[in-house]
């Protein structure tokens, strides 16, 4: 049994992301403020949430049932598959509701300094299930990293004659951005990929 | 039962301090990647922290133990009384290591426009506190705002008589602090509280 101690809960919670141990410290006492509203509360929601949680047995979101919202949602395009890294990246389509597709979620990048080999991510379904489901479109969406890329490069490969049309998310300046802030390779990108306007 | 969620804990983290939206979402994610490793401790050691804390019987000190480790620890100038408004303000003495004597922890200020009286704060035991310890000097380190002011003045009032020599924190240029940038309240009290330097 390990030692409970307020200090204890401040260092647990200033080991995770996006917080140090000021808004840890706050955190704690906002909860220990609250032991009845929120602290209690909150503890029941995320062990909850634990138990009830799976991975997705068809594109490996998270979610409390599996298949998955998404792939259970038959108004969304069956035939168009989005490979993205991570939860994350399947959260950031989601919010902005700009695609209506399905996903494959990869849970990571293929990476020869970390050691991750294609065994180690979700790939295995993914051949079959273009194949079965008559995918028309494959657009992968991996990061503009240089991991992301390989990986990219490597799915291409695997799902090669499988009849679905692969396409890449283009790259180039973001929206709202400054060429004068950009990278050489941002702006190298969008300058290959400039396109002709009508005049 | 209220419906589990990604979301629903999304949200409930978003609607702690020092947590928005998009931190509470890399948070969750960072969850449920580490399941075993991190969600389901964090949740355990939540639980197990809020059925062991408690409210130190003499100073208001949230521990896990009642009289709490600062009032138990016998190193401790006992004859010295630090009246703070709140947990988080006692935090902050005892994270700089500068005072070694007992704290008592109001539990918030007086205030007129919220409705906060006497008998709200831990006002109750503080003078039979200093008369039964004998107390020495009592800090008075409420905030330095009206509130803080209006309820530092009543507690004079409230342990007249006690014995205790009563003192209030200096207020001044905080330490690395630019007159261009201070306010005219704090630069009129470092200019009150002016002292004169040895030539």
């Amino acid at each position: 049994m390990i030692k409970i101690s307020i200090k204890g809960l401040i260092e647990v919670f200033s080991k995770l992301p996006n917080l140090g141990p000021s808004s840890s410290r706050r955190l704690v006492l906002h909860l220990l403020r609250n032991k009845e509203k929120t602290m209690i509360p909150l503890s029941q929601y995320i062990i909850a949430l634990a138990e009830q949680i799976v991975s997705c047995q068809f594109c490996g979101n998270f979610d409390v049932i599996s298949p998955c919202n998404i792939c259970q949602d038959k108004k969304r395009n069956q035939k168009s598959l989005c490979v993205v890294e991570d939860l994350g990246d399947l959260w950031a389509f989601e919010r902005g509701g700009i695609y209506s597709g399905l996903y494959h979620v990869l849970g990571g990048t293929l990476s020869a300094i970390d050691g991750v080999g294609p065994e180690s991510l979700n790939l295995d379904g993914l051949r079959d299930r273009i194949t079965l489901n008559g995918v028309e479109e494959v657009i992968i969406a991996t990061n503009a990293t240089l991991d992301g890329q390989v990986t990219a490069h490597y799915i291409t490969e695997l799902i090669k004659g499988s009849g679905a049309k692969v396409s890449r998310l283009a790259c180039g300046i973001p929206i709202g951005g400054e060429i004068d802030y950009l990278d050489e390779g941002t702006l190298k990108a969008a300058l290959v990929s400039r396109h002709e306007v009508e005049s």
